[in-house]
């Protein structure tokens, strides 16, 4: 509702009309309402480059509000977060303050992680976790009061207005109503009822700040599914044709029990898309008719193979629509955020730029662990033009330098000579080609090795007593590998890389194996298993390989965030299984069905030796969640779920078929969008790596940024004059280190690793441009007709506390 | 060979160099070795613009040949045929255009089919179709004796040269000559032999002409094959890593059938890969440590959910680069083509254009079957300029505008007042929203009916004597409908949608239906059962489907050769099945085995009813081709293929795993291109449709040309005075028709459906020019440095048939 307010002050970004007076004036003419502690004063101080008098109380006050303010712009700008919900006075400040840091983070998912976990001590309980009613109603009424309490702490912040229009935290609301009053029924009662509602607890892990991913994976998923949605009703409706043709032409046999009834005909055509009674459902009318085949072919054909490529073809263009968009709605969302910082950073006399101590003032809030030297060459890095003031074009670079991690440049050994040479020796040894080479042939002897002795084994008891004598000649290669590259590289550069870091691990954990062996300690043993693992080395030595896993390194964080997606959909199939069919299934519990061989369990003597004949199938119940969860993912993996679906059915009703369906739906459609994310994921990068062929080698951003001592020495002046000892005592050190080596200036390496982002940047660098264009056209369109047509194309919309003050409250 | 000769000639292809000298004259001088009926002369006539003078005899010979070569080069550019298979000499000519006619692409099809169909008839015979060894060995020798004068004619195109070079003809020579021997051998011992080489029949099918789609099937799929075997590789490697961990820790459980060694551990992850053995894999040692399903979950995630998909995302990578690349290489040697044939057609006297009567010449031989209508309106619709010359730059449209149906565009209706008004209502009726949606709502009511009656017949004979009354009804209500349309839209345009063509088959199907119900003809009552295709209907009302139905038909083409390239996979699979496996698998074949039960027929009585308990799977056999190739389609589906393994393995050697192992690797190959040709296709298309938002409507490319009566009089003079009687008359009726309706012109519709290159143009118009421009580049470094500096940048290689006649003969 902020953000149409009137435009009543332009800035040109380009500092070109630094001499225009400025429209803000009538804003320092507002009378504070609020008692004056959030005050938005941006023209109090009197600022010079590089100036660094002693401000007044008042003045400076103001100033830290700014600063606060812009950070907190930063933030959201860096997080999504909408621009509404900004805070708007005082009090909502301070509650934004209580509820954006990690204690309160974590509190938050802490308690949703509790509310979760609940589920394994309530009703059908895991047997070592069972909890009694009034122990786990307690604990449940504890984590909801504090959910309460965090929702009360976000009221605060917002307003009650804009809680209300919040979706999100409108849901968490009635959930939380909900779940209130069943908790305390339950403890009124003293036994659980149906509580399916418990699926819902889900969303209070979803709201968590942590858990932006998966919000973002949930969007995507919802954002897909109407074009999804319409390749499945075609899919279905093939489906229905089919189950009447197939009733028609098989339903005279009345040896085939697939097709007999018009329900099992549409039952098992939805069984037979998912390939998982295939060659069965065929064999009775294929016995009887040879060419009843076709209609199995042709189904098979349209069903499995083209319209199910076709789903993924319309998930996978969506996604990457929407992936394209996203990055484009993200990055214009932090443009906004950068041009609202911006505007609270500069002075009325220098409106052309933000000066270094205005920066530094930002960074305090912004990134409170940053320290003087890294502030500053923060600045530096962001200065592109030689002036001291970092303009606006120079600080919509701010997210992408705000990251790098700086550190000086050895330019010198601080060895001996003789270490030296020692030390450059074996480093040129673990660097070559020949050294590289030999440790892959030992690693694949030692592969070949294992296999041979694995094959040699069959069976008996292979942990014997004795360490076999290769497992210790490997490890004392391997060991000997991991000093060399140690000494040779130095241990900072040898754990930076994440291979180096792989084989370490490894290694150790073969030590470790090689230890249990030795010392005999049984429950230690799989580690000896893992030794094949050193194997994954050999995959170095092809680049398309080290591209796909480094890919899948980089991918990791999302394909995390999917798997979390997926689990929370887990949950709540899981709660909803478990209401209805905890204890439905147990051994030779479903004879009269068609799947009674799978739940079989007899115990019958044969000669005088006992034989059980086992069809296991019970073990896939939903007898507390943790059965639940494999049970739900032996359903994802699809083959024979007709088995326990047919299972569950015999023991209940028809209408159980439902649950399984839909299960298996919504698993497609998260199993469909996570195969579009690999392949989209890939391709873009090959298609990235394609286009970069030269630059591709590196592995990160990298910035380059010398420091002269007489810069250093001026920072520090301006710091020992706001008397900020901590940081006037750091740069007291570089200059120390400066002096040591008699240099003049020091060259600082701002390094970070590439993220998806950087790589979006240079895939569509010149859609880039037009989106900015575009953007800023737009935001000029909503400018009212009273502003000067001079006005510069990127005008920003005055949304700073006090106007925002004035117009809410 | 030839492709390098040295540049004697170069064209300018804009025409401002019109008056440079041709130094084509040597071509002129040197002498005739071939007896002068292969001859090239392209400047022997004196031309002028729409001149008709008759020429002399030979000058008008030698133009002759000019056309056919220039036609021969445009078909080669059309197939993609490499330029040095073009033919060299007169002999080599006469066996070229032998070889290059339906009738002979025929004759090799049927070949082709003779012998693969000859395999239904050979040993492991289908029952019905059994011949005498005799009988089918003589059908095959006489079948390869067809074959052999085939290449014979291709030799004596080729010439020996060239003819050993060309690896695919030459791969086919080989093959012929062991199949050759091999019947001889069967004809003189009376007995099969096991013949696996019976299994390469299928190259002489992907030599067909008619095949060419499969051939570049084939090698769409070995070039996608290299980063394939690497994420393979990847994919085994784990197997193998978890196979031996498997061992390890399953393997103490001796209830565990499927770890106790490492051949079973590493068989049963294999068939883990396909998922089909999932819950049941797991069960045994779940059953006695829960947690060991974290085992499985681990190794499915990475292998199935992860690397299957990768293989999926680098195949999609490489198939789409490929379609890219062959797109552009088809388009340059298309664009070459087009250059040598313009090569052929000019004048020395006029260099900078065809001339109407020399494409007329040229279209004579390219196509035979144009009227001379549309030859002139071809020629018109390529010529851009109003000069009466066609220049290369124009003519480089040649395949675009060859390809449009030309059509005389309706301007008035003939038809009396009254009927005029009747169907112009009918018409408006029939395209109004009203009746479309009352048509849909009528579908939709049947579609539930018959959902309903289905459902409510549960079994019995639904065939009743009396044709149920809602069959009558909805029918005539199509039939009324299929009328009003036909009427008002007329029969052409009605039945030129593909969607009318659909209804009208439809309703034939279903009025076929009614008279076979009614006159009680058992037969023909599956046509009954083809009624809810009407449904399909319904899918036109979203645009989204008519998007999904068009591309679906676009691609059908590229789908059926996927097909046939899936078949002959097939095709070699079986044959090296019935080679060793047929007869393998019987009823109770294999009770020794793990998976007895699913090959168990047992006839035992309960009571007094005799039970039969048949487990179906012995008719998944390899008895015959056609039961071979059902169980490849199962093996293909791939749910429970490793019964069929295992069935066979029992009764035959731990090897036979290896024939179903590679067949599923060779399946996953064909069907992850076949996935990725469906994602391509459909990404690719939305895209274009995305890019193209405004022109999406129209259906096809449409051109429009007009034709004054002057110039058809010219044409009529040009082909009177060559004598042409055929075209003078059809010529003359389009004056009579404009004479008749008073006009001075008409206008005419070229029309032609899009096709993927089109699609393809637009897409990549930008790249396209950059593609020209260095092609042109690197045909200009090839000319030796004696040319001129000056030579234009589409400088030509003069590939005509003289001068290699003298540099090779």
């Amino acid at each position: 509702m902020d953000d149409d307010v009137p435009l009543i002050l332009t800035l040109d970004d380009t500092g070109s009309s630094a001499s225009a007076p400025l429209d803000d004036l009538e804003r320092e003419e507002l009378p504070n309402e609020n008692g004056g502690s959030y005050d938005v004063i941006s023209d109090a101080s009197s600022p010079a480059a590089g100036d660094c008098c002693v401000q007044q109380g008042s003045a400076r006050h103001n100033w830290e509000m700014n600063y606060q303010e812009a950070a907190i712009y930063l933030q959201e700008g860096e997080n999504n977060d909408k621009f509404f919900t900004h805070p708007k006075n005082a009090k909502a400040l301070s509650a934004y303050l209580f509820a954006h840091n990690h204690l309160f983070y974590l509190m938050e998912l802490s308690t949703a992680l509790l509310l979760l976990l609940l589920s394994l001590c309530e009703a059908p309980a895991v047997p070592m976790l069972r909890l009694g009613i009034f122990v786990h109603a307690t604990l449940e009424l504890f984590a909801l009061i504090v959910v309460v309490f965090e929702l009360s702490m976000k009221m605060r912040w917002l307003g009650f207005q804009t809680f209300i229009r919040h979706k999100r935290t409108m849901v968490k609301t009635c959930v939380l109503f909900v779940q209130f009053i069943e908790a305390i029924v339950v403890l009124v009662r003293q036994t659980s009822h149906v509580r399916i509602t418990r699926a819902l607890r889900c969303i209070f892990l979803v709201d968590c700040r942590y858990c932006g991913a998966v919000r973002r994976n949930l969007r995507q998923i919802f954002q897909s599914l109407p074009p999804f949605i319409d390749i499945l009703l075609l899919l279905l409706f093939f489906m229905v044709i089919f189950a009447i043709l197939g009733f028609y032409l098989f339903s005279p046999n009345h040896s085939d029990p697939y097709f007999n009834t018009l329900e099992n005909s549409l039952v098992n055509l939805f069984v037979l898309l998912t390939t998982s009674n295939f060659p069965d459902v065929m064999m009775p009318s294929y016995a009887r008719n040879p060419w009843s085949c076709v209609f199995f072919i042709v189904y098979l054909s349209i069903e499995l193979y083209f319209i199910m490529n076709l789903l993924l073809a319309v998930v996978f263009d969506t996604f990457n629509d929407i992936e394209k968009r996203k990055f484009k709605s993200l990055l214009l969302h932090k443009r906004t955020a950068i041009q609202h910082a911006y505007r609270l950073l500069i002075t009325r006399q220098r409106p052309s730029g933000i000066s270094f101590k205005h920066f530094e003032g930002l960074l305090r809030f912004y990134k409170p662990r940053m320290c003087a030297r890294e502030r500053y060459l923060t600045f530096k890095a962001l200065n592109q033009s030689n002036t001291p003031l970092v303009s606006l074009k120079d600080f919509y670079n701010f997210y992408e330098v705000v990251g790098l991690k700086w550190k000086v440049r050895k330019t010198k050994s601080e060895l001996p000579r003789t270490a030296f040479v020692i030390f450059k020796g074996i480093n040129i040894l673990v660097k070559s080609r020949v050294f590289q080479y030999t440790m892959y042939t030992v690693v694949a002897v030692n592969g070949i090795w294992i296999l041979v002795e694995t094959f040699m084994l069959q069976g008996g008891n292979f942990f014997s007593r004795n360490v076999p004598w290769s497992y210790i000649v490997f490890l004392t290669i391997y060991g000997v590998e991991l000093l060399l590259k140690t000494t040779g590289l130095g241990p900072v550069e040898y754990l930076s890389s994440g291979w180096n870091l792989f084989d370490f691990s490894v290694t150790l954990f073969a030590f470790l194996g090689l230890m249990a062996l030795a010392f005999n300690m049984e429950p230690f043993y799989f580690i000896v298993v893992l030794r094949p693992l050193q194997l994954l080395r050999l995959f170095k030595l092809k680049k398309r390989y080290r591209n796909v896993l480094d890919t899948m390194f980089e991918l990791f964080p999302r394909m995390a965030s999917l798997g979390l997606t997926l689990l929370i959909f887990y949950y709540c199939f899981a709660i909803v299984g478990m209401e209805f069919f905890a204890g439905v299934v147990y051994p030779n519990c479903c004879n009269t069905s068609t799947v009674a061989d799978s739940y079989r369990w007899v115990n019958h003597t044969v000669g005088n030796k006992t034989v059980v004949e086992e069809g296991y199938y019970y073990l896939n119940n939903f007898d507390n969640i943790l059965n639940s969860f494999v049970t739900l993912f032996e359903l994802t993996v699809v083959n024979d779920w007709y088995i326990i679906m047919e299972g569950v059915t015999s023991q209940t009703t028809h209408w159980s078929r439902l649950y399984f369906m839909i299960f298996y739906i919504v698993t497609m459609v998260v199993m469909t969008i996570i195969v579009a994310f690999i392949l989209d994921a890939f391709v873009f990068r090959m298609n990235y790596t394609r286009k970069n062929q030269d630059s591709e080698e590196d592995n990160g951003i990298v910035l380059e940024k010398e420091i002269s001592k007489e810069e250093v020495v001026g920072i520090m002046e301006l710091y020992r004059r706001s008397s900020a000892a901590t940081e006037t005592a750091q740069l007291q050190k570089i200059v120390l280190q400066m002096d040591k080596y008699g240099q003049m200036s020091t060259l600082f390496l701002g390094r970070r690793s590439r993220t998806k982002s950087d790589l979006s940047m240079k895939m569509y660098e010149e859609e880039i441009q037009e989106w900015y264009e575009e953007h800023s056209r737009k935001e000029e369109s909503q400018v009212p007709s009273q502003e000067p047509a001079s006005a510069s194309n990127s005008s920003l919309k005055p949304l700073s506390l006090r106007q925002r003050s004035h117009t809410v409250i």
